[in-house]
């Protein structure tokens, strides 16, 4: 109901990005651009990208042509899963011969993410030795010996009868929610889902009300199937928001059009206020003082599964567009696209999955906050997660050691100079926090925020989703009187 | 009660181990044995330390001395923690003005653990940084940028009054269950116990009725301590038992004395019957042909906290030396010790510390089986664990590369041979197989299992302790009618 009425203000012109030039994907589909052929190394990278307080920027010298600069995907090579246009028809006829297994919309928008090679080098849903290292380790051995992060299961469960239909076949079918055939798993495995050991593990707790627990695995089946995925077209949603999900290869090229020497990530799953405008304005800055030319912000906002009372993809994308229409962040130097991941509620796990799709992305530095992926423990009042132990544990993962790790600095609505500033513990009483919470309440309320806290057309943006809501309710509500009448 | 008849047929001549000469250690206190001054890296045990099927042993040329051909301790040196003799007076008046904290019978065993270097590299009750790496990547990192193994976090909790006591204070003192100090924590960190986090993460689950997490984790405190740890001397039982209690550093003079060039370990926490010793037996033949030309077998009982039903210690102890005596293992190539630390029951997660744990005691081969360090679910109908996710997890563990893994074969009772042999699957109706739970129920009632399970002597030290434990539930019965008439 809400989302037909919220509908009713999202027009493509609300979309339209204004990162303007040199923003070759605007407008493109992803089908007519020319990706690079591939992501060589570049040795300057090594110089850079350590965790290191004291790290230099490359040296360019005019001799020098460099393809990219861009830091490396995870296993050296940025894994793409799509069937060559030649080959699609065959693949396709053979599928329709092969057991079905019916997948659900998260694990839809997993096959885009693993396609698309946010996982590198994961090449599709967990067999049981990836499932136990990212359960266990949080990462996985490479042939070499080396290690990648890996800390969320990535995983496809079947139920009794698609088990038992798949029998021995090696390949199954992947059908879409729509009941299209998209794809392959190839050379598959099965194993027990074993629920309560992957949740405890992946959680920290097995409480009920864990959004993505209840929304996708308690519903699902008992069983685990892993293989090698193919995916005859990239995934879209037809939501109007397409032109915004970027691939990893298409943001790397978008980032070496710009000739950015430094991308550093924003993650966000909310509204974009003057507080994280000002962190990312002064991460480039910073940047910018330690050398580098070209620093890019990735605003990397997630676009899969989020609980119910977050604030909808559509209207953050909306809001988004506002900030950077306003000038709050420049399109210069920013590229807003979506990060096509479902969201855990994880935590400290689930970070180090936000940091690493985003290595794979061309990302080399990351900016965490506080109590990153984290919410309130659903049973108990508290934080489920110590918001310092995000921040802590992404610092010494195993596999991000190549990514630099920016810590957030507390940004708070500083009442005496009437904006947002950088919180100063000797005047504590002067900073006004505004949580995500409060924010959501004024809007649903109709109170303004203090001046300074967010971009007026940004906010208004808010305002109208909560307004589209009560107006969803109330006539909910009337239906209901009709119905019960 | 049972504890006390238990006693009853227990004496020193029972536990005088038979495993000759050169047996250095029997009946020599740890503080009579010459140490060897430092376990020199041997180049060639790189040559076969390597998981890989095809190894080799070393080839020794005649001009080659070689002090220790023993694996590296995690860290490339053994932790000891003894407060050195010259300085115990001045260390002990010291402790007696800092802040105390009082140990339970658990948290000795830890200390135990930590200050004999089973832990190497870890030099005291985890800091925040080491808990959060060993409860996420079941490893630490160390200055180098290397991966040791660190699985189950090894933590000293202390209470609300407690953290107040010690306040600002950056040493405290550690006082026994007796009231000894028996050493002290430097430079201690306080950080909050998330009980639930550190539970789930652990054991894969938060169900009631896990043994460690009834008797330890539950009745524990709100917070952890971490800091360096000191005591003032080797931790002692004084249950007659101590002479079994090598530690890593003793454990590897004794191999070194015996001239090992492989050591085997085998933990347990049960009798030995005869596909145990079958499995070890074959173990060292199959070592022999690898061309390694003294294997020596550490049969490595686990000491600290069982749960109440499992054997106690004492009455292994004595079944062990049963089976040593009988000649079913061979003295001269086996030794057997007591590992002090106490058990969780948390498969995958644990059994990686039990293979951590023999490294630092010198041991590079470590033979694992089915369900390790498992138990049935406490309140499903099911295994705890998958029984197979024990070696394949132990077999990618970071950390643990430079350790051979040999996984068990299935040892079954071969009706028709009328022995223990390898199940043969071809012929499995022939076979018997007899659980630690239906071993027990035959002890228990009294009624023999089948010729050729375990040698007479050594069942007979299981059929007393039933016998005892029968007496005393008889007495306490007794007791109870007389209390409450």
């Amino acid at each position: 109901m809400s989302l037909l009425i919220r509908s009713s203000y999202l027009s493509q012109s609300h979309f339209q990005p204004r990162i303007s030039k040199p923003s070759s994907h605007t407008n493109q589909t992803p089908s007519k651009l020319v990706f690079l052929s591939s992501f060589n190394h570049n040795p300057l990278v090594s110089l850079v990208d350590k965790r290191n307080p004291t790290m230099q920027p490359p040296t360019f010298t005019p001799s020098m042509t460099v393809k990219s600069s861009l830091i490396d995907p995870d296993g050296g090579e940025l894994v793409e899963l799509m069937v060559p246009e030649s080959e699609i028809k065959l693949k396709k006829k053979e599928s329709e011969a092969m057991p079905k297994v019916e997948l659900t919309k998260i694990d839809l928008e997993w096959v885009h993410v693993i396609s698309e090679g946010w996982a590198s080098p994961l090449k599709g849903f967990m067999r049981e030795d990836e499932y136990l290292q990212s359960l266990h380790f949080n990462s996985l051995r490479l042939k070499d010996g080396s290690l990648v992060n890996m800390s969320l299961p990535i995983l496809l469960a079947i139920d009794d009868d698609t088990k038992e239909q798949i029998g021995v076949s090696k390949n199954v079918a992947l059908v879409s929610p729509q009941g299209d055939i998209i794809g392959s798993l190839r050379s598959v495995e099965i194993y027990k889902h074993n629920k309560e050991e992957r949740i405890a593990r992946t959680w920290g707790t097995t409480s009920p009300g864990l959004p993505y627990v209840e929304e996708h695995i308690t519903p699902s089946g008992n069983w685990l199937i892993g293989g090698d995925l193919e995916v005859f077209q990239p995934i879209k949603y037809n939501d109007g928001l397409d032109h915004y999900r970027l691939s990893p290869k298409q943001l790397r090229k978008e980032f070496d059009n710009r000739q950015a020497d430094a991308v550093f990530a924003f993650q966000l799953r909310n509204p974009v206020h003057n507080g994280h405008a000002l962190l990312m304005n002064d991460t480039r800055k910073r940047l910018l003082e330690m050398g580098y030319k070209n620093p890019i912000l990735l605003l990397h906002p997630l676009g899969g599964f989020t609980k119910a009372d977050d604030v909808p993809l559509d209207v953050r994308m909306e809001q988004h567009s506002k900030v950077l229409e306003d000038g709050v962040l420049d399109p210069e130097t920013t590229i807003v696209s979506i990060f096509p991941s479902p969201m855990h509620y994880a935590g400290p796990t689930e970070v180090q999955w936000h940091a690493k799709a985003r290595i794979n992305a061309g990302a080399n530095f990351y900016i965490v906050g506080r109590d990153p992926a984290g919410m309130g423990h659903p049973t108990e009042k508290r934080d489920l997660y110590d918001p310092d132990h995000g921040k802590k544990v992404l610092s010494m993962a195993p596999g991000l050691e190549k990514l630099n790790i920016l810590p957030f600095r507390v940004a708070a609505y500083d009442t005496v100079e009437k904006k947002m500033a950088f919180f100063d513990p000797s005047r504590a009483k002067e900073f006004l926090f505004i949580s995500g919470t409060k924010m959501r309440t004024y809007a649903r309320t109709g109170e303004n925020p203090p001046d300074g806290f967010m971009c007026p057309s940004g906010w208004n943006v808010l305002v109208k989703y909560y307004e589209s809501l009560q107006e969803g309710d109330d006539s909910s509500k009337q239906q209901q009187t009709v119905v019960s009448a």
